[in-house]
């Protein structure tokens, strides 16, 4: 399996900056569009776990449109053969000094594009 | 895209029980081998983010063999496929009353084997 061919990259980069466009600005269409429909997708959030295509959107629906606002670091996304990717990366927000997220998310290509299968997102202690 | 091949499935979970079972036994030559040998490699653990191969082995080597016991909760390993798949769990440990774990990997079709290219291990308070 080749790992980052350059057109299967840029395209999950391209992909990837659309997904954090919206979830800055907090555009739900973007982001539920974004996810795989299928009730075998799983999102790991901040502090809660969500099971399923359905359960993602509700929990869109309901989320806050405030402070949302943050800097990646240490982004790293890697594609393995044509169909699938892995985007890793890092990112801090002003209110949460000493803290810093992980974000990591399985994408999958669809006859509809890239699509995130699973996610998960942690904050943490900043192990420096 | 097809969804969870038997086949394909069967190989996976297979894995996911050996990771399972090495990681509970302390069995770090088998959790070595199960990673990808990669510098794209990634592991956002507990408390530390480890990027390459080599960060993650260096972790191993020093990870403390003591109340490694635990148990899994909705692990769902789903296949994208025949060369990829997302295995998610949550899991608890009796010495954290109140706290869910969740672990996340992906994992890729390998000629030697199938291997984890990306993992996420984060713990929460109980959603409940």
């Amino acid at each position: 399996m080749e790992i980052d061919i350059p057109e299967v990259k840029a395209e999950v980069e391209a992909a990837f900056a659309e997904y954090e466009r919206a979830l800055v600005g907090n555009d739900v269409a973007v982001l539920e569009r974004l996810f795989l429909d299928a009730p075998t997708t799983i999102r790991y959030g901040v502090t809660e776990n969500l099971y399923g295509y359905g359960e993602i959107a509700a929990f869109r629906a309901g989320r806050p449109s405030a402070g949302l606002a943050r800097t990646l670091e240490k982004t790293v996304i890697t594609t393995y053969g044509t169909d699938m990717a892995v985007a890793a990366t890092l990112f801090r927000r002003d209110a949460a000094s000493g803290k810093v997220g992980r974000q990591m998310q399985t994408w999958v290509r669809t006859p509809d594009g890239w699509r995130v299968a699973a996610a998960h997102v942690s904050v943490i202690d900043d192990p420096g």
